[in-house]
């Protein structure tokens, strides 16, 4: 099977979900406007971290296409999961920014970590199950690509687990280790886009 | 006319009435938010499923859509309907989510199983349509792939009648069948996947 | 300039407005689930029709591509307008399903008449813009097809114009006219169709 | 690595960030409907700025795409922080429309001016990183094309950072010049065209 029309659908996904993220900005009647859109500071925060992380995702994904020659069933199906945690991206950060200063930070940081946490291992499946045995990567894909896409995928599940677990010592913490984990990937990103 | 812009207005609908689903999730302010995270895990569910039932259709869309050469204007309005129907699918898990122990579980889903039944049928309507007498099929299509198809397609508004009539019955039944059906064509597929 | 990334952003625009429909489909607490869904049916007959009326428009759109062979700068902002008219087709719908038995009814009659005039205005602009002296068609486009369109496409703003007007004598018989005319377009394509 | 999937990944953003924007109208029970849907007018003018301005910045997007090669990893992320406030342009609009008569006017138009300031910088941005050196220009590219380009994009920042400031003094001032930058832009979209 052709690969093109999973590209236009997961990145129609991809888009959609990033752009679905301007929804979890909101504010109410009452109190003056100026003030509520400095307060509602979190929901910035959480907008450019998750649009970012989106970016980052849609990069590697585009990374993987790219040394992939054709796809077969189970590849789309491992496509459609991935992408459902792609979709389901929105959500936790609307709840993160919401209560980081309340009760409900913790679960809060809980669900946006274990979203990201298997989001990371789906995109390592993802890509382990097209390259085992070079099952659908292109004959001409250079070696060192490809083994250095199996190297750069490994810490992401670790860095989000751990960065989950956090949130049970201190929902902030989690929440710091988050931006700081979006910012390692947009530097990381731009050093290996000089070299690639 | 080529089928190139059919794909990407497809794409579109599938990828969008997907991502939409996220919108179903939602917390209120009141109760813990740990809690709510919790007690919500039917739309969880829900969420799953109709995100997955999604994209086994959209894969076999894709499907129908590789067999076909060109398109003509009874085939774009017979997809339509049949997109119509791939975008209204958000609407029924919500409510079966939201009531699947309250009353109104009957109701939803009675809409849900209505909503999936006309589906089915409708891509039964597209394949039947483009393939009879082979007008809009490939001339190198394999007549093998294009009979498996045919055959492969019958039982889908069947089954989902059925678990649509089971929720007279029991919704709860019914709601289980919905899951059981899904989880089904996603094993049918990979499957299927391994062989093609 | 090339067309393609034009009909990537119209087919978008069309896709993602014919998917919002969904959203104004909405039940609330209270009254039992299975009562407001058989209540809610003007929305229903709302969601077909604008759903089939968007997808008529995007075969027009589909066609009047297909005849041209690069666009200009005039040409995409022509588009911008008339997409800007598209994606405003989700709003009126909502007004016209949640008001046709209140007061009310003829102000929503008018937004969804004049809604719809203006974009068959549009799209005939856009047609006669890209069809004057043969500025955008391909050099190859059967003369025979470019007229017909010429003409085919003359009626819809005045067809609008008579329902809209007809909603200051009564929204319903409007309302009515607004189903017809979609039903109308559905069968014409279909029988153009087989013919072309 | 090839630029078609970042144009589509662009194309989703932009499409569906115009929209999302019919979100931003609604009407409520209680008033007659008529009456709302003539007092929400400023909503009808934020709905249309925005629609356009999103419409002429993907215009200008296309514009850089057409005069590139390829892209690398820099070039994406800058996209990505780009497409970001295309992303986040549907939000202030709303607030516009909804507060210029009311307290709040001065943070809203504050908020829309930020944001076109910013989205202003960042196609400059793009460009420069693309155009410097040729980086990842076309091999033959026009260098009055290109040059005409750097030259064009300059004023845009400087343009509306002023319009931004002038909410400083009067709110209702920095409205209307948006809405003339807009027509400007429409303008000068449509000039430029009849040559190029």
């Amino acid at each position: 099977m052709p690969k093109g029309r999973l590209e236009a659908f997961a990145d129609g996904i991809f888009a959609f979900a990033a752009t679905l993220l301007i929804l979890n900005l909101a504010v109410t009647e009452g109190s003056p406007l100026g003030k509520q859109l400095l307060e509602i500071w979190p929901s910035y925060v959480a907008y450019a971290i998750s649009f970012t992380t989106i970016g980052i995702i849609w990069m590697n994904h585009h990374l993987v296409m790219n040394q992939i020659s054709q796809v077969n069933r189970p590849f789309l199906l491992l496509n459609v999961l991935f992408l459902m945690l792609i979709a389901f991206i929105p959500f936790p950060p609307r709840l993160l920014a919401l209560h980081i200063n309340k009760d409900g930070a913790q679960a809060a940081a809980l669900a946006y970590g274990i979203t990201l946490t298997l989001t990371a291992l789906l995109i390592n499946a993802l890509w382990r199950y097209a390259a085992w045995n070079h099952r659908l990567i292109r004959h001409d894909a250079d070696p060192r690509v490809v083994s250095g896409i199996s190297r750069s995928y490994l810490p992401g599940p670790i860095i989000y687990f751990v960065a989950t677990a956090a949130a049970l010592l201190s929902p902030r913490a989690s929440a710091a280790l988050y931006v700081g984990i979006a910012i390692f990937y947009v530097l990381e990103s731009s050093i290996f886009g000089e070299r690639g």
